[in-house]
């Protein structure tokens, strides 16, 4: 799909940190339900596993879910051709459906999805079509690395004066294959001196960022300060970061973001602040069938999730969790795909990189 | 101090809730730590009780910090009088020295302490100091009952059309003596018909609105959904609620209002959205010595309170746990107190109702 980047057999992840990763012909995936108290990792032999690990976030950011769900259309191809001979693509056709609807908001999951199908319904005269679909994921893998790459370098371009910057959730090599969309931005503008700070909000409810960001730069010595998610305003006032740096979980045709609950809330504080607002994302993330934000269906997830915290739900009350928000793309200065920038996105600028 | 509110020998909670209470001779308090799932209360003998109280939080909300003081002053003097007889005031006002730093930044803390240490001051020919002391403390109680009634008239009287509203960590009985200040509005626009649904931020570290809040009004019967504190800027876009009100810990002499960490970004939101921005408070927590919210000193607390959730910090990560920010008066559409409504907030309004 993109001849830039020639598949690597083996894709290394530059941090070692290897959220998704492929052993011993089974998909290896760091469970970030646990991290940082846990280095535990699931070990999926089927792609029923696949999509479980999926749904339950042991795998989670939008890049990180389409690598590992083309993973899981190899182990589901390999289980169907063992099963039905040659008549196998029925049942995986069927799988691959189902993988999809794992989880409904990003749309690489769907992106990956549809390669796999593609490639699988060019193997016809394939005598080893498993051998030929795991040649693909490793592709689409190494494809995201060295998107990653890119995006950090067009991204850190756009860094004009040293300072703090303020990111969300975890948009880092554990939520892609590499160094990550804003981390990987963050890491490559650090490298320039460029970054004397990050903050990140804690990304409540499930701690993306107080668990996984903080841990994730923790390791490898870049100063992190984690606040909760109601103090970025605050912090914006008073540290003046240079910019809001978060990626994507899809970018509709007019360049709206829809990314993890709370990066609108930091779009808002941002503009209101005059912080500059960067969104980092690969163009599998772009999405031209959908129109705007508002078309984009949004996960809501168990409102336990909320309640866990607080010891459970009071008599009376509810909770809404919605997984994601959209953010305008009038919000938005700046959006980085390895394909090149948006600045402002718009539906002209986005349409230019898809045909670029 | 406030001829219009005569004191109660026996302050009436009206929620039943009674956060605060004086029996048997001790400050009884409902410990907000473990609400809602356990209802535990703390009775504290002496003063060093009430002030480990106030600091690890048993008791919040600035209006019932500062009826707690009152009462702790009571103990104090109780003690002193009992150590030291006639020559009780020198160690009293040690006591009442320390209470106050109890928790430095909502002022009624320090008003309470003030108006303790007057009434103390002017016991030289009293028998019975501490029965003064005791009936002044019950008279700050009543008249801070008194207070939100009023407070809970003038606000839902801004509130000129049906709709649903948001609200930020707990300012209701539970924060107060009586129907609370935020939410006292709320109780009296619920009644009128005014509000159909109540959102409240789950407010973190410390989850004032998903414990206390939604334990508060779902007793009684008023609907109410808990989001987390970044979801408050797409809630305001999807539901357009047509006010967000809050308490407040300090009102500069500027306007701009110290409250719980997050109420600064639910007002640029706020703003953002059109949504306008209510701000409730006795006129106790108005002070008039600091001229804009630049010069409170703003509390610090410990980073476990937010790394707890998280499974502890990751090596090398750090986080920072300011318990309030500062919410510029111009975001402030209406500041309410029991004197009445300054709307919007400015030095004259704000001169004004503390002369009236």
């Amino acid at each position: 799909m993109n001849p830039r980047h020639p598949p690597l057999t083996e894709p290394v992840d530059p941090c070692g940190i290897h959220a998704v990763a492929w052993r011993d012909e089974r998909l290896d995936l760091l469970d970030q339900r646990r991290l940082p108290a846990d280095l535990r990792r699931v070990v999926c032999e089927d792609v029923d596993a696949v999509i479980l690990s999926i749904r339950d976030m042991v795998v989670r950011g939008a890049p990180a879910i389409g690598v590992a769900a083309a993973y899981g259309a190899v182990l589901a191809a390999r289980q169907r051709v063992a099963a039905d001979g040659a008549d196998w693509q029925t049942g995986f056709r069927l799988d691959l459906s189902r993988l999809r609807e794992a989880r409904p908001t990003a749309v690489n999951l769907a992106w990956a999805v549809e390669r796999m199908l593609a490639t699988a319904a060019a193997t016809t005269a394939d005598p080893d079509p498993v051998a030929t679909l795991l040649a693909e994921a490793r592709r689409i893998h190494a494809e995201d690395i060295a998107m990653n790459q890119a995006m950090a370098t067009l991204g850190a371009d756009l860094i004009d004066a040293p300072g703090s910057v303020i990111t969300h959730c975890n948009a880092g090599a554990l939520a892609t294959g590499g160094l990550g969309t804003a981390l990987g931005v963050i890491r490559e503008a650090r490298r320039r001196g460029l970054i004397d700070h990050v903050w990140v909000d804690e990304t409540r409810p499930w701690l993306q960022g107080a668990r996984l960001t903080a841990w994730e730069l923790g390791r490898e010595g870049i100063p992190v300060t984690v606040i909760t998610d109601g103090a970025a305003a605050q912090l914006m006032r008073r540290e003046a970061p240079t910019w809001a740096i978060v990626g994507a979980d899809r970018v509709a045709a007019n360049g709206d973001v829809v990314n993890k609950i709370g990066t609108y809330s930091l779009a808002v504080a941002a503009r209101h602040h005059g912080v500059r607002f960067m969104v980092v994302a690969p163009s599998s993330t772009l999405d031209p069938a959908t129109p705007s934000g508002d078309e984009v269906a949004i996960e809501s997830r168990d409102p336990d999730e909320i309640w866990a915290a607080a010891g459970g739900a009071p008599p009376g009350a509810t909770a809404l969790n919605p997984a994601f928000d959209v953010t305008p793309a009038a919000l938005v200065d700046a959006l980085v795909t390895e394909r090149g920038v948006a600045a402002p996105p718009s539906g002209s600028g986005i349409a230019a990189l898809l045909a670029g």
